[in-house]
């Protein structure tokens, strides 16, 4: 595995895999990995002839209140389940790398970016889109692969790429779960003691929603209501949001009529938890 | 000359042009050629294999009250002259082609796009650069040359450039101008009579500035005067801005001491005129 650090480098690195007619798939990580990021991994591996993962801890994305400096990082760890994955290179620059002194250039999102996480978390996704695009410049992937558990975030990489023009298809990786449901995530690792048992409750609640949508409810005032009242049964559990959108715009319908998507972000003390589900009528195969 | 109105039909000709090891120059243009554009073309033809111009209004770099319907267009006189210029491919997309249905990300810049240009012209700069974007990733050259008649624009452009990782060379063109000193502008057009004569009072008063500075004059303030008393001079002028910025922060200095840059915009009825000069001891050979 060839550990790339700057920008330029990266990008002299796609130009040789490239002119060599191979197709380069990027995973764009934070580190901390976890067997989510792994399935992420083997699927750009299946799509493509030379993985690149990235690992930065982008600090534009972080509220000035949220967890940055905190967030958990492993380096030595995150390599070695690289190297074990057989990733072509590791793309991990220093943030000084990626954001010289007076950076102001930014992309920005106007309506999706503004709701839901985008409310709870201001700034977040002119973070994420940011960092996003220059990764894309750096690694000039033919393919990226996101998680579905960002389900927002995946929807504004899709509406970035499509309405910027970069030729890079976005594959989406299913959300990777613990024996209890609980979705795999980095910041599971702030969980102690009975919260991480009372974070099962995220996802059996949207299991929950489904079961009720497949039996005909269509009412996404009761479908959340549902939701609702088993997340705040948890003891530790605050809500933040649960909300019924359209797949296709990420608004928030009042009537289940197409495809769907239910959302939920919960806080277990300082620790943020969000986990979503399609509401179709059969399982994906 | 390939005439190209699809962004996938760009991408899949630019990608064709670099298998076989050709360099692409991108000259973006909104049409209605003069020389300026020209010049621009003959720059890029020195430094590239295949040449793109590209021809697009762009609707979101124009403000509410501004003249995108009445903008010049003369579409078959440009094709006639990119095809004397041996250009290689036009680039001619739609509006519905390049902004679908709810576009809604933007490139934005959140300091320098704010000021000059920017404060006359909310979202100009936005606009710009969310195009400027679309069209590097439409084209994928490997340089793209610019005017510097456009000096804030020039300066954004070279910081997206850099601070997105976009691997594109930024080409800077000098601005050609009338025998009486008037900057080559399509919105020249719009001139009639009486402000065409008075509209050559802007380099004229920037010439003077520069005369000042040669002579020693380092007082922005005073710089400034002299221009803002020569252009007022004319009687249809109205002032928009003077201003002389540090050339590497465009930022406005009270005492010139490294490059800068003296600026100004001026109307003339509806039409508004922007010309600048580099303050250097000699002139560029």
């Amino acid at each position: 595995m060839q550990k790339i650090e700057s920008i330029q480098a990266m990008q002299q690195w796609a130009r040789s895999v490239q002119r060599d007619g191979k197709r380069i798939a990027l995973v764009p990580t934070m580190g901390f990995l976890h067997e989510g990021h792994l399935s992420l991994i083997r699927l750009a591996h299946e799509q493509a002839d030379r993985v690149v993962v990235s690992l930065f801890v982008n600090p534009k994305q972080f509220g000035p209140n949220e967890d940055y400096d905190r967030y958990p990082r492993d380096y030595a760890r995150d390599q070695q389940l690289l190297e074990a994955e057989q990733v072509d290179a590791l793309f991990c620059p220093s943030a000084e790398e990626m954001y010289t002194p007076g950076h102001s250039v930014y992309v920005e999102e106007d309506a999706v970016s503004r709701v839901l996480e985008g409310e709870s978390r201001p700034g977040h996704f002119r973070g994420v889109l940011t960092v996003v695009a220059k990764l894309f410049l750096a690694v000039q992937p033919d393919l990226a692969v996101f998680g579905r558990k960002d389900a927002q975030q995946l929807y504004l990489i899709r509406k970035m790429a499509r309405e910027l023009n970069f030729p890079i298809a976005i594959v989406a990786g299913p959300t990777v779960r613990e024996p209890d449901g609980l979705a795999l995530s980095s910041r599971n690792a702030y969980l102690a003691g009975t919260a991480r048992e009372q974070a099962a409750t995220l996802h059996r609640a949207l299991k929950e929603a489904l079961r009720l949508y497949r039996e005909g409810e269509r009412n996404a005032y009761r479908l959340r209501k549902v939701m609702m009242d088993m997340v705040l049964a948890a003891s530790e559990a605050e809500m933040d949001y649960i909300e019924i959108v359209d797949t296709a715009t990420f608004t928030p319908v009042t009537t289940v009529q197409g495809p769907a998507l239910a959302l939920l972000a919960v806080r277990f003390g300082s620790t943020r938890l969000i986990d979503n589900m399609e509401l179709t009528a059969e399982d994906a195969p």
